[in-house]
């Protein structure tokens, strides 16, 4: 489908078709999307997890004042953040540009050193805050995509996180989720399907310059 | 494109054909991308400043510690938050919710006063770091359009927020710029476009559960 065309058909879908599911491709593209977006100096300090299983789902659905496009959606998709990015992470990461790069590690180590030095003085609050953000521009990517793919989706920020980790086994990973994402189709009744979008005039939201 | 191969397409261009501009059908794609991107409560607290000046991306150049993309770009996107997002901004959106989707002010209402209440609730470091969040999305929704429409593009978060606000007259406008996007044609001589891509294996990336 064309860009605007496939943005236009999107909408934050509340009802999905329960009896429908995403056939496997679908799910493979979503998490290569997932992986392949950018993040700040590469490092991906998030992970994604699939959860596809109704009983499970309905858990969630309590962990998430109770929306039903939790339960109804054919899979969730669930955005968590690493909450231990300091100088392992790091140097695993520039190992990682070593061995796929090529790169020789005189070249890495004084980057590789100066990015861990930069998080050392960094305070827990703002690389929490960094992470965050990548996590947000991993959900765009996943947006965009779901609608390239005509996958209906429901971005979702209103959640007990605590809960998330628990109910998911996150907790013991260090990691902690931070954006759902219930992806699967449309109910046919969804109401929301219907309404016009709600935007800014374009003329309002852009700015030329000079 | 196909879209995994499009993400596999597109990397952080860091030297661009300065001679080539993008045509203005293909600029009037990513303004309506990020005007089409999804936000939290629909709000929007963003604008998008869209530069194409030579002198002026000098200028900007000066601001982004001289990093060449920002001066040798075709443009320079750069994407700003809303510094002011109370009473006034949310009610203005139901306004446009009222007048778009002529939902009756009666239904709007309830919801419009029980936001306001939220937001003035929050820490004004809160409701600047919800608004940051919004324009990481967009990012990830341009950078993915950019890929599909085949615009070479350089995802930057290293620039000085301050000069760039007042070298584009964004303070007087209560705008901070957040995020800089210079997007454009890569330059054939470019080496950054011939390296592996680094990522985390898939498996190590996404989780499954159950």
């Amino acid at each position: 489908m064309d860009l605007i065309k496939a943005l236009n058909w999107r909408y934050a879908t509340k009802r999905f078709d329960a009896d429908r599911v995403l056939p496997e491709n679908k799910i493979l593209r979503l998490k290569r999307t997932f992986n392949l977006t950018a993040t700040s100096y590469g490092l991906q300090p998030l992970r994604l997890v699939v959860v596809q299983d109704k009983p499970l789902q309905e858990k969630l659905r309590n962990a998430a004042f109770n929306q039903q496009q939790v339960s109804t959606a054919s899979h969730v998709l669930v955005i968590a953040i690493e909450k231990e990015v300091g100088k392992e992470f790091i140097e695993n990461y520039f190992r990682s540009v070593h061995h796929i790069r090529k790169t020789p590690k005189e070249i890495l180590s004084p980057y590789t050193e100066s990015l861990i030095k930069r998080f050392e003085k960094a305070s827990p609050r703002d690389i929490r805050e960094w992470a965050v953000n990548q996590a947000y521009l991993s959900l765009g990517s996943l947006l965009t995509a779901c609608a390239m793919e005509e996958i209906d989706s429901c971005p979702m920020e209103g959640f007990n996180p605590q809960q998330f980790d628990e109910i998911l086994g996150l907790t013991e990973l260090n990691l902690e989720s931070i954006l759902v994402l219930p992806v699967g189709y449309r109910a046919p009744d969804d109401k929301f399907a219907t309404f016009k979008k709600v935007r800014r005039p374009l003329e309002e939201m852009v700015l030329r310059r000079p």
